[in-house]
């Protein structure tokens, strides 16, 4: 008897997660029926997400488990009618490639001076040749899982990355340096820095007016990590006395970036809108197939939800 | 007693090369004196681009060697005041870095869909994400040295990478497909494809109407190969169509590309002026030390010039 598993988020979702998910399933060879809609009672799993029409659990007579697609589970954790294991996305796997993507297109941007090309109203011909990657130290402040990977990735091209993190750290083919007199010493020769540090009361304003003035004149800032790691006044500042030449920024204070942030008109500044690293329906299908195969043979699940602790 | 180094080229690259080649001569440990001005009867060796003031080469009595910065040479081969060996620059080693660097930067870049943030002027605030990079299949067309290389990269970043030659290759770890079938292959999966094809007859629009057709609606086309290896006409046409969503151009017919063309002004078309892949100091200035400390040892020079056959 195949496998009944209800898909229960937004229209657009499924569009993004149909094939991948029938690929996932596929692959480990399960016998299944996936759909949008289902009677519920013959339902076995919901794939789900928070926002669906789906909040009443009580007609899923047979129902094993709710499969979320997203990381948070606030707005379901909390609902009395689900009886059964409920498991939230990990996709780690998705989100480390794309970060280290985008940490790694974004560096290589700055590095070959692209902008000047990808807007250039006068046509201007002009073959400057840009340093190659060894000549172009880069700084990775925040040296955990994301920052290592995009380190390597970085590497991996030529770049002489520094990697800087609160403590020590010795990792294999990777130089790593510590502490506010480390900070001074990686900040003092980056060319370019990727911040990717937690957000906690000892990282906010990690950037700010005098660490920004460590840095050579004429650096680049990218900020893939998040919002509060930049001091925004000093950053603007920085800019506009040339310290900084450009600052591509992937999170804020306050997401969306109101409009009417001086960030979105700076000419210096480019607004990512939060897309460096998220949940990416190939890889997420992975782990939601790999559940079903889980269940269906008694194993544990993986990322389940402890309700009583809300996450 | 040191060796006299004249460095004979415009000034501008004495200020590109001063320093880069003192660390390089310094790496040998030789005992030299460099300058751009020296008597000519003490000069050792000279540095020369063909272009400098130095054109009669008869009073430097005691020469040893003529150390070309270009990689061509059909300004002074023919110099009949030049008796002493004569190399000209084969700076692989930043010809492809360089190449691997802007190729993996633009395919980034598409990939990523960063223009629509680069350039946003009504500061839209639109989460979109990209696919992962082994969802996104990149060809490359044309698999020497250069292509290979490349293709390393982006496989390394995770990229679906597809090689294809005019003839039969196997590759280490490296897919390529070959001869007109196989580019059909190549091209209707491919989301990037990069030109990396020589010059020749029979290479001559590579891209053209057909084949532009093969590409899966929405492909975007990176040319850091030659200038005929498209057929202009069918790309602008194609473009216009949204069968190809942007291409990304370093070489043209004719250079500099002339005011006017109409590849300056198409929204969907970036120019980039023949910089993928260029000599850089850095990494010239190895080249040169290293024949200069050849020549010391009484070692054969690198790249010495048959200046019968004219290169």
């Amino acid at each position: 008897m195949p496998i009944n598993i209800l898909f229960a988020a937004l229209p657009k979702r499924w569009t993004e997660y149909e094939a991948p998910l029938r690929a996932a399933l596929d692959k480990h060879g399960l016998d299944y029926i996936l759909e949008t809609d289902l009677p519920p009672q013959d339902v076995d799993y919901i794939v789900y997400a928070p926002n669906s029409a789906v909040q009443d659990f009580t007609p899923y007579t047979r129902l094993k488990a709710v499969l979320n697609i997203w990381a948070g589970v606030e707005a379901i954790v909390g609902n009395p009618t689900l009886k059964v294991p409920l498991t939230r996305m990990v996709d780690s796997e998705g989100l480390t490639r794309g970060m280290v993507e985008w940490v790694t297109g974004h560096v290589l941007r700055h590095h070959l001076g692209m902008d000047r090309h990808i807007v250039n109203p006068d046509h201007d011909w002009d073959p400057a040749i840009p340093p190659l990657a060894p000549e172009r130290p880069v700084a990775i402040l925040g040296f955990g899982a994301l920052g290592q990977a995009c380190a390597r990735s970085l590497q991996g091209l030529g770049f002489a990355v520094c990697g800087w993190s609160r403590s020590a750290k010795a990792i294999e083919g990777l130089t790593c340096d510590h502490g506010q007199d480390g900070l001074k010493r990686v900040l003092t020769h980056a060319g370019i820095v990727v911040l990717l540090l937690p957000d906690t009361p000892e990282t906010e304003n990690t950037l700010n007016a005098q660490t920004l003035s460590w840095l050579p004149k004429g650096a680049f800032v990218i900020n893939p990590g998040r919002g509060p790691l930049i001091d925004d006044d000093a950053l603007i500042a920085a800019l506009d006395r040339g310290q900084i030449a450009h600052a591509t920024l992937d999170v804020f204070r306050t997401e969306p970036l109101p409009k009417g942030h001086p960030f979105w008109s700076h000419p210096k500044i480019t607004v990512t809108p939060h897309i460096a690293a998220d949940t990416r329906p190939a890889s997420a299908a992975q782990v939601l197939a790999e559940n079903i195969r889980r269940s269906e043979a008694d194993e544990a699940l993986l990322y389940t939800v402890d309700r009583s602790a809300g996450y």
